[in-house]
């Protein structure tokens, strides 16, 4: 029997956007999620899907409500996920403390310290519970999963797709964390819920990955210039760089005006789809 | 020189979604207003503009963040902007006890009754005051001005185009209420802010207006059959009626699955662009 409670359902774009609840193994509580599924007649065939990370202080609300992704969505057929950004109201001191640290900011890893580790698991709630369960309740094709986010949730996209390489196959990002082992959110987050060992920060760092031989498919990154994150936490041009080296497949869109929020993910989302709807189809 | 003081500027679809401020005359008060302005190349041309009234308990921001419309304005070359839905902080006793009333339910009335009569003057603002600074400061074209809205808003569009139709040159709704001298929201509204006279809801009701032979543009008007305030609040089968036996142009679509919320008009917000742009280029 499922365990998936539907909080809401509201008619979009011909398909349905929706909210979930459940009880998470790996997080140890319950989690919430958003799915927008498009209308089709063929109820037999398994799904593509989409599966979007959100960025520092986000919700499952923030991507359905201000992307504006379910048009394209419903034009080309794919489901659309997207987790919260971290377990909640976990009680651990000082979760609540920053708005960069603790609830709201998972960063899509398995914390390795106490007291995070009991509960600040993103990585395996994403990649295995968060994954099977839209395999299993929401027709989610395995074949065909793609990752994408946005900032923490760029970060997100790009470590966890080089770390299960098997299981994405297709991956993009706006504005991601390119190279958390070298800003400030990172130095935060990754001493906090890693240590100080600094074997285990590289191992979350997508630059770090693709220069020791992690490999994804053709990425597509877009980042804006007005971005006041660019400078100090985000550095494009050290993935640029790591791509290049390495050979790995990067388109790196650099948008003038554009700043950090979802008025610039509204922009360009439309031609994220496409990218990941061409990755699986082929 | 302008009063209006910009609080955020943020590219879109290539133009620019901003935030403002000003001391509102007609209000006593600072109201904030958005706008969102396409690209373009010609700067000395005055633009079509439309004008958009968000529903109980919205605010400025409310449709630039939720509604999806930059997209398509920016393909038609359309500005969009959005009042705040009343005045704020007024320290009037009662404005914030309720979400159907007072503060974020302005009715676009000019009140009539005490206390609520010194500020509460959203009519006077949108068509007297907003609009002088649009053409004034934003350049947009009084002969080609559009007016929507939703629910409260599709209220507010409909009367203020019924009450002053040399201002508006197309007119649409989102699940608007139709009938506010019938229905729970217009009665709190209309007898706390207009008081007992039912000349004066007839004044302020869409179907009254047409029934006394006002006219508006072709109107388009959206409403979802899965809209949880359509029985008791919306009466858009009234406004069907009315336009029917006053030979007013109305398009009523009626969506099944879809709900009083934004996934709603995000679906359909495309099709009401065009229609104001069609009407605009006649």
């Amino acid at each position: 029997m499922s365990t998936v409670a539907t909080l809401s359902e509201h008619g979009c774009w011909g398909g349905v956007q929706s909210f979930h609840r459940h009880d998470s193994a790996e997080i140890g509580a319950p989690m919430q999620f958003s799915v927008f599924r498009p209308a089709r007649a063929d109820t037999a065939r398994k799904r593509p899907t989409l599966i979007y990370l959100a960025g520092l202080t986000c919700t499952e609300e923030t991507f359905p409500i201000k992307a504006g992704a379910q048009r394209m969505a419903a034009e080309l057929g794919l489901t659309l996920v997207a987790p919260d950004t971290s377990p909640r109201q976990t009680g651990i001191e000082g979760a609540d403390a920053a708005w960069d640290f603790g609830h709201g900011a998972g960063f899509y890893l398995d914390a390795l310290r106490t007291p995070w580790s009991a509960r600040f698991r993103m990585e395996s709630y994403v990649v295995r519970e968060l994954r099977q369960l839209l395999i299993d309740e929401f027709d989610a094709d395995p074949t065909r999963l793609g990752l994408f986010g946005h900032s923490m949730g760029g970060h997100g996209a790009l470590t966890l797709a080089l770390r299960h390489p098997e299981m994405f196959r297709s991956v993009s990002a706006f504005a991601p964390i390119c190279a958390p082992s070298q800003c400030p959110w990172g130095h935060k987050a990754f001493g906090n819920y890693l240590g100080e060992d600094p074997a285990l920060w590289r191992a979350h760092d997508a630059c770090e990955l693709i220069r020791s031989g992690r490999r994804l498919p053709p990425l597509l990154v877009d980042q804006g210039l007005a971005d006041k994150f660019l400078a100090e936490q985000l550095h494009p041009h050290l993935l640029e760089q790591a791509c290049a080296e390495a050979g790995q497949p990067c388109q790196l869109r650099r948008h003038e005006g554009y700043d950090h929020g979802y008025y610039f993910i509204h922009s360009f989302i439309a031609d994220h789809l496409v990218h990941h709807a061409r990755l699986m189809t082929l």
